[in-house]
């Protein structure tokens, strides 16, 4: 251990670098090179529509398959010891989205588990005009 | 600096704490403790209905005024430097929903920008039922 009072960042290091190349090769349908950096049983979970999807092998299919001319990229990138986030802006031909997209990662630096919100635009509610500006 | 090839992570766990504070403090209503953790002229953004509020002041009476009987757990804070993500339970009487929210430090550790979104449920599309379980 190094003579330091902080925790070592190889960890960290290794997670945000996972989940720059993770947005990278799926921008790229790089499916090889995403799929080496995801473990064999890796879960991939959409909350907002209670989907879940076992197994690396179907989920680069999930990603091979999802339809449009989809376009990814990272707007941030969070990275804690083997957990990150990623906050992502995503479009298909005109439409943009953002994404919030939650990973947790195995002992050898694996994504093991990738939680993907997908937030939708609305309308504020009444009643807070007087707070809020618009844009 | 220590002798090690790491980043230290004071400014880590210092973000890290007070994104745990931010979220407890507006759970208990300590809007003194909960301004404590803010520059005065902190952005808070709702990028889903374009709404931004500018100032500590105005986000703080955002809080004490929006309606309902709310209640925020943290499912999980990753902190990296001088930003972080949130991933809140967010509870009014029965109802649940899911926030993702991104924060930016200052240099003195306050908190200066928080975006946050609020993913609502929806149906999944049609397509990728051999590739996923419901839950």
């Amino acid at each position: 251990m190094p003579p330091c009072s902080v925790r070592p960042v190889d960890e960290t290091s290794r997670t945000r670098e996972a989940v720059r190349v993770y947005i990278d090769s799926a921008e790229q349908r790089d499916w090889q090179r995403l799929g080496d950096l995801l473990t064999e049983d890796m879960v991939y979970e959409m909350p907002q529509s209670r989907e879940r999807i076992r197994g690396r092998s179907a989920f680069i299919q999930f990603n091979r398959e999802y339809p449009g001319d989809w376009h990814l990229q990272a707007r941030r990138i969070v990275a804690d010891g083997r957990h990150a986030a990623a906050w992502i802006d995503a479009r298909v031909t005109t439409e943009h989205q953002d994404a919030c997209v939650w990973f947790e990662l195995s002992d050898d630096g694996l994504i093991t588990r990738v939680v993907d919100y997908w937030p939708e635009s609305y309308d504020p509610p009444p009643g807070r005009e007087h707070l809020v500006e618009r844009w």
